[in-house]
């Protein structure tokens, strides 16, 4: 600790809370230390110092639940690569508990996990920050690698790896498919304001209709998250309020099947009344009455590629991000707008 | 292990051999050598000593895939109990390996988890028996307990406890469901032979087959296993070799997408033309195109009962056996079959 805290150019004191993690410590000072500590391999304590290089052949992946399609393929995607190096693979849900997801993370430490991967969108908060660090420091100090998976660092200086898909992109090429087929009153059914994915694709959808001219009141976002029963909910809300709008950009495939769905019971059609697309293009988004047009997000890729770059990268990927693309996929759940409906 | 053998009344080498599960001991002297160690509570190590009645509170649970929903769904039930009592639990995929499937399970005991849950139906070959055979001896010497979920326990007298569903009643009365609509011509698609749910499923078929008086010959079982993409070609090829059918059962929800859609692509219509049943409820089976009648399985309630049984049951659960039941979920994929094909 001595020799970290010289290196940085700080107390010993200061150099111990930067590292514990659960004292507030200045960014770039935190920073300091860090670098400090990565470059003299510091380690934190004796067990750990035996594990540095070692440690169990085992990754390890955290999503939200496992029930999930996206977050399922992104773990089996992990399990595939892991499995093809030899390399055992454990997954942990969270159900979204920051304390649930805590826990699995020291267990998954303590049993010299060599990679230990967190998938899914934040809501990127202080907590976050100072969890994500306090992981990032704890891992790194096992030898073992943290790799966030959609989700941002919260600083650029901490150990872990992000890989990461363009949720912007995607949503700006899905709702251009909806303009360019002559819509122009989409609806965003999915925000989660706060969550880094949901807002990444809200933002790609807003960046689509100021592309095309349209003034920012023309986006109308409901704000009632995902799952198929939100999707549900909120679209048979909206349906009874309005019918001022023609298309549905679904903040991802679950609750586009809520929206079809509700669509349905209000005896409208899909794509001849509204047009709905999803996110995500889940295995079973082909089997929906339309079949849905959506953003293929390469799901398994993530998982895959996680493992891959965070092995090979010598540098424990320190600051580094890699972006995958995305594509759209059409179905039949698009078609041109109809007649403006007949004001009451 | 002297007093075990004792106990046993055999050698002190035949008790070790049972115990070891590694050589081949007669099953009735394996199941005396197991009793009188679990009387004796012998422990087959210091470090398991240690564990016993003690260990992490942490429950793990074994599936083939992730990202099949029905695996999912038992594995969030697991979760979600798991996380009601404060427990980790985690997940591990074997893709369908043994070697996976023995490596985890050894992971978690060595890691102290006091609960493994085996999830999905297995060809129940010597290879399996001796497995779980395995299995259950030195997780009980941990102070573990082994919960089968949906497979057998291959010797009633091995400290495991079963929990699972009746897929022979839950297939009889699907079957029995499509004959009441007046189907006589119903294919199984999506047989697995040796697989013990398959099976199980198959003989609920010829069983209900057989009740309404139909000749063994008019069963007719396409063995094509599970998923959707086995189901789409099996279902594909069949069309093309005859149409000397009107309904179709699935053998799980999956197939029964892919039947779905090569019946779509054939030209033909659901359930006009073809009346087509399910196995499980997955969460999205109600967003098939038609939304598909199904045999709903208690998914979630089988990993929230293989948690709460494991853990109240004072005897390990030797031989215990717990079912649950399923029940039919009409929705729109069965009609009344149309007029006989005019034979060419």
């Amino acid at each position: 600790m001595r020799e970290v805290a010289v290196r940085a150019g700080v107390s010993t004191a200061t150099a111990s809370r930067a590292l514990s993690g659960n004292h507030p410590v200045p960014a770039a000072t935190r920073a300091r230390v860090l670098r400090a500590a990565r470059e003299l391999d510091y380690v934190a304590n004796a067990h750990a110092r035996a594990l540095v290089g070692g440690g169990r052949k085992m990754a390890a992946v955290v999503v939200r639940q496992v029930t999930s399609p996206f977050y399922a393929q992104v773990a089996e995607g992990v399990e595939a690569e892991a499995a093809d190096r030899g390399w055992l693979c454990v997954v942990g849900a969270t159900g979204g508990d920051p304390q649930r997801e805590m826990d699995f993370v020291r267990l998954m430490r303590e049993e010299g996990a060599r990679l230990v991967i967190l998938v899914g969108g934040v809501v990127e908060d202080d907590a976050y920050r100072s969890r994500v660090a306090q992981y990032a420091q704890a891992l790194d100090a096992s030898g073992a690698r943290l790799v966030l998976c959609g989700r941002p660092a919260p600083d650029p200086a901490i150990p872990a790896l992000v890989v990461e898909f363009d949720n912007e992109a995607g949503a700006r090429a899905i709702t251009g498919h909806l303009l360019s087929a002559g819509h122009r009153r989409i609806v965003f059914l999915g925000g989660l304001p706060g969550n880094t994915a949901l807002d990444a694709r809200v933002a790609g959808y807003r960046a689509a209709l100021a592309e095309h001219g349209l003034p920012p009141e023309a986006a109308r976002v409901v704000n009632c998250g995902l799952g198929r029963p939100a999707g549900l909910r909120a679209m048979t809300e909206l349906l009874k309020e309005t019918r001022e709008f023609t298309a549905v950009f679904a903040g991802d495939d679950m609750v586009a099947a809520g929206a079809l769905r509700a669509i349905a019971e209000a005896g409208l059609r899909v794509p001849d009344d509204i047009s709905v697309v999803g996110y995500n293009d889940i295995p079973l988004a082909e089997d929906f009455d339309p079949p849905l047009t959506t953003v293929r997000t390469p799901a398994e890729e993530l998982g895959r590629a996680a493992v891959r770059i965070a092995l090979r990268d010598p540098e424990r990927g320190v600051g580094g991000r890699h972006v995958l693309g995305t594509h759209i996929v059409v179905r039949r759940s698009v078609a041109p707008p109809m007649a403006p409906p007949v004001r009451p």
